[in-house]
């Protein structure tokens, strides 16, 4: 046992916790509350062991569920700009990168690096893994959205125009048939939406 | 696609945001409000991805990550029984193997059979990974306890002589070395705490 090291990883443990008091727009599906960025980590891995088999490419389910699992942790400095309010999204990139520099680098050299890269690949959206990955963090607030009357589709006023250009990119690059799913739920949504207007 | 797995897939991933309501009884570290078992379960889950070499025996780090995923999924129907609250267990063990009975039946069959069982592995702790993701179930809160002032250990009214009978077992046979650091903060807390009495 190295002890310093131990004392590392213990330390980014503990200092980890305070995703769970970053809050996203994004409703529960009882709409008691929005979600918070650790909740909906936990979510999205299981979304990855779930519909692993409906990834565009070939992925490793270990390397996606544990993208899905660090990919918010930037947010403890970053804070969270929410994906249908564009104006916040200036300066964030280089936010986030200062942000997973402190907070992997609590680790130890080995586990930081790794924690490092393996956020540099979810974000550049490149690889299989990644870009699966990246799908189910567009495609799982829809299906809130859908599940709640519009969610964050309503608060921020977004069209459907809107929501196929914002997500049919990152969703269908991951995985075509989520996005078949996705399109289908919005459809329903804007033209129900519409009705009652 | 095989549209109906789908769709209870996704009928699963829906009914499991349940899980994000169900509160236990341990604080976060920053003492604003109690934890809930789905972001227990995602801060459970970067302690197996940090804390994998410390385990005692060999382990699969993507069993451990999934078991941990799944844990408490049973809670949405079972509820959280507090473990310093003897008095709540009993019937919980079946009322928990109805939970999974129905939450993991809502999956393709094949998925359903693979969480059922991955969660029969993690209650019986016998094999080297359920052994490493018990022991990190109750290591955790420890860390939570000692980092809050005594935690559920003062709301519980538990004597160190308690912590040890609880948590030595589960924490030692997954974890010798983390046993040892959870062994010190305790002592250090109960310690602290009969000097200031």
């Amino acid at each position: 046992m190295n002890l310093p090291d131990l004392e590392r990883q213990l330390a980014f443990l503990k200092e980890i916790d305070r995703l769970k008091s970053i809050v996203r727009l994004t409703p529960l599906i009882d709409r008691s509350r929005r979600e918070n960025s650790a909740e909906h980590s936990w979510h999205l891995a299981m979304y990855a062991l779930v519909l692993a088999e409906h990834a565009a490419g070939t992925v490793d389910v270990l390397r996606v569920v544990k993208m899905l699992l660090i990919h918010d942790i930037v947010e403890i400095d970053a804070g969270d700009v929410p994906f249908h309010v564009p104006a916040t999204h200036e300066g964030q990139a280089e936010r986030e990168r200062l942000a997973a520099e402190r907070l992997f680098g609590l680790l130890p050299d080995a586990q930081a690096a790794e924690f490092r890269e393996l956020w540099f690949e979810f974000e550049a959206a490149q690889s299989d893994d990644a870009k699966f990955a990246k799908a189910l963090d567009r495609f799982q607030p829809m299906l809130h959205n859908a599940a709640t009357e519009g969610g964050t589709w309503v608060e921020c006023e977004v069209t459907l125009e809107q929501v196929e250009s914002r997500c049919r990119p990152p969703i269908e690059r991951g995985s075509p048939t989520l996005w078949t799913v996705a399109a289908q739920l919005a459809e329903e949504h804007f033209r129900g939406a519409s009705q009652e207007s």
